[in-house]
């Protein structure tokens, strides 16, 4: 066969194509190429569409094409949802046409039965030879939303996805638009990739990929496998040095590896080795599947803070104490405040000026309460004692403060600490609305006051290893 | 004095008062006697109400007596919202008149300064003399919402709070109405108690009486600091081979014990001593603030699991496998099911029947995707090699299987074991529409996988320590 030579390229293809060819079955329903395609158009995607089918002349207003072979134009990625014994060969006719970028959303594979573990080693084969780039088999695939490229084979119920700092990567789909809310989210993502079976591109060559993009700040990754231990230390090292990079690993248990094996396909990794490898390449552990999405915004949004002094607002005791105990874990101390503050705060309201700044106590009695807590949080969070703010909202029985905690939030953004909020009160829609405006801001709010504090504990710490970090 | 003379009562006058007396501030605001009040009557309690304060005549269409001395009946339960300095005399006063029970709302005791903790010894040695049981100070109080009993001092935004089975306590008003959104929960609560500073009635003495009360099936609570180390031992043993007791207990790191300390004005406990005794005792220790309202729902909505085989059922391997290693920390095993159910399984579709029942794989592709769903949820439930169920529920992107959903959970209801639900989606609105209906037929869900595990595996642990788990 006459493959156009080259080497092995680069994952740019897959996050910035022009073209996208989009090759299976165009059957309407809630999964396959039909919703890619709708996907695509939906969310504004620039570039061509060429859908790949032998039984359409035309879907969604697209003219569709007997095969890849026919598409006029060059390609630059291609969405594979076939079955899996002719993807292989669709592979073939793809890099024989130049294609340097392939998704095999297609399952069936090493996932299945034995016939798979053949099927997929074929497909390695044939990304070896060729120099095409594969993401999967078995993948919901990637999405780059500042491109409008949200190509996803699952229908999502929204169409667009803010796009920004986080990139979030998965060897699982529960990470795709159709598992998780991202349209309702008030932060953004710069890009989504589903690993799937990992028969080529794997987690170095995508963390080698974002390395390199201006766009990400922090890069989260769900892990069952490493393809290449020594490559994972290698490359993971060199990336924390410019990023943040979180993992959340399963199959920690014997059990559970076992049983991941038997899912994906691939080998699982034991996991004293893997904690080992995180320690020595400054990895950031995650130890639940919703960290995933929330720890990686105190990195996209908040400055690095200059140490581990923590400082720590709230309207009753009992939510400092829970925060200095869970910041012990990661050697976040909470000090005395500098004698300057302490004595403005007792100004304020006498006894104020303590370790945990309590709003609680003058919040009963004084009358202008906002014009006091504007005060408060000022003159805590420029303390020349505290490196990272911790910051507790209530947002009362009517949503009747929300307006001035974010007129106070706004007067914040030249402070260089970074902020970790938790907003609680008597009613859901206050607290939803009150974390929604906080983070359309740059604020980050986490759903509880122990990710908070592990938000700014791990910025810490991934602060001193930088050193940064005094 | 002439107190009426009696032994220390139980703690019945606090939850199920036929008379209130409302002693202090009267003020219309966001806090205080008014509010109390209001709440009251917006609740539909249905005892009497009896405002005191000098300055009124009338508030709420209720007259107002200028002292306890007057009040023409006999009072089962006073609040008293006054300054802290004029506490004593009232308690005095109310002992005099007979009335057992006092819940002091005042602030400014022995979390405040040296003077306030004299007064607080005051109370308690009046409580010791009379036999009045005081409730805090520093307290936001009680709730018994089967009874319209939500005399809450502070704005809620909202009238009722669903009656259940969990009891919710705490040393802190963190739990109270008017930081937790009560209102907009779908699973039900007896008993809410902060005890405040703890003057007289404390932790055991809450425990004793929840002991003892039909209503309430789990007891959750938030302490800082334990009163006597010796009967807690005693007391929550005996209760916890009754009901399940579940206590996040903050103060573990020292910095944070002692900050406790001061807020409070309550000894903290070595970490280590609360351990051991809880482990002895048989109490499920809790890790979040979340947990608190969170975990109690497996106990007060479910039957307890017979053994330590979980099943799993879910949309991914991925949750799956979390799921597992999560398990692990409970002793939690996930077998291979019976042989006649992976048979059955397997016949629905190839390769279902395995450890983790994934239904990822015939989702996209069979098209009565909700009569199979049935069909393996009922075939998994009642597989006798599993004990208890977790269940992930994928919404879809319009929250279009819900009414099915529902259905299928409805026919689960005889079956006895366990089962927690996680609901994801791409949609926040049906996931939390999902997650109502769900609680309100009593099947509880979590917001976390982990979260999910570790209720069906303190489950299972808890039913193992009173002999019911093989």
């Amino acid at each position: 066969m006459a493959y156009i030579s080259q080497k092995r390229t680069g994952l740019a293809p897959f996050f910035n194509p022009k073209t996208i060819a989009v090759i299976g079955s165009l059957k309407e329903g809630f999964f396959g190429g039909y919703v890619v395609i709708k996907s695509l158009l939906n969310a504004g995607f620039k570039g061509e569409i060429f859908p790949v089918n032998p039984s359409y002349k035309e879907i969604c207003g697209l003219a569709v094409y007997p095969s890849i072979k026919v598409v006029p134009r060059r390609i630059d990625l291609v969405l594979i949802i076939t079955g899996a014994r002719s993807v292989s060969g669709i592979l073939k006719e793809c890099a024989e046409r130049g294609v340097r970028a392939a998704t095999v959303v297609s399952d069936g594979f090493a996932e299945r039965d034995e016939e798979g573990v053949k099927l997929q080693r074929e497909m390695a084969e044939i990304a070896r030879q060729t120099g095409i780039r594969i993401i999967g088999p078995n993948t919901a695939g990637i999405a780059n939303p500042s491109k409008g490229l949200i190509p996803n084979p699952y229908e999502m119920g929204y169409e667009k996805v803010k796009a920004g700092n986080i990139a979030i990567c998965a060897q699982t789909g529960m990470i795709n638009p159709q598992a998780f809310p991202y349209g309702d989210l008030h932060y953004g993502v710069s890009k989504i990739c589903d690993f799937g079976n990992k028969c080529d591109v794997d987690e170095c060559d995508v963390m080698e990929y974002l390395e390199n993009d201006p766009a990400t700040k922090a890069i989260t990754l769900y892990l069952e496998s490493i393809k290449d231990g020594q490559r994972f230390l290698k490359v993971s090292k060199r990336v924390t040095s410019k990023k943040p990079v979180l993992i959340l690993k399963s199959g920690r248990t014997e059990q559970g590896a076992r049983v991941s094996a038997s899912h994906t396909g691939s080998l699982a990794l034991d996991d004293r080795i893997f904690d080992a490898a995180c320690k020595q390449s400054g990895i950031i552990r995650l130890e639940s599947f919703r960290e995933l999405f929330e720890l990686p915004k105190i990195f996209a949004y908040q400055p690095l803070p200059k140490g581990n002094r923590l400082g720590i607002i709230t309207f009753t005791g009992a939510v400092g104490v829970l925060a200095i105990d869970e910041g012990a874990k990661y050697d976040l101390t909470v000090p005395l405040l500098s004698p300057g503050t302490r004595k403005k705060l007792d100004a304020i309201f006498p006894g104020l000026g303590k370790r945990i700044v309590d709003i609680g106590p003058p919040m009963a009695v004084v009358n202008d309460y906002m014009s006091i807590y504007s005060e408060i949080l000022k003159t805590v969070t420029v303390d020349p004692c505290i490196d990272s703010i911790f910051n507790v909202i209530w947002t009362g029985p009517s949503g009747e403060f929300m307006e001035e905690y974010l007129k106070i939030y706004r007067g914040l953004e030249g402070i260089r600490k970074p902020i970790a909020s938790w907003v609680y009160g008597p009613r859901v829609p206050y607290i939803n609305e009150m974390t929604c405006q906080l983070e359309d801001l740059g604020f980050p709010v986490f759903p509880e006051i122990e990710m908070a504090i592990k938000a700014l504990g791990t910025a810490s710490q991934y602060a001193k290893t930088k050193g940064g970090n005094r």
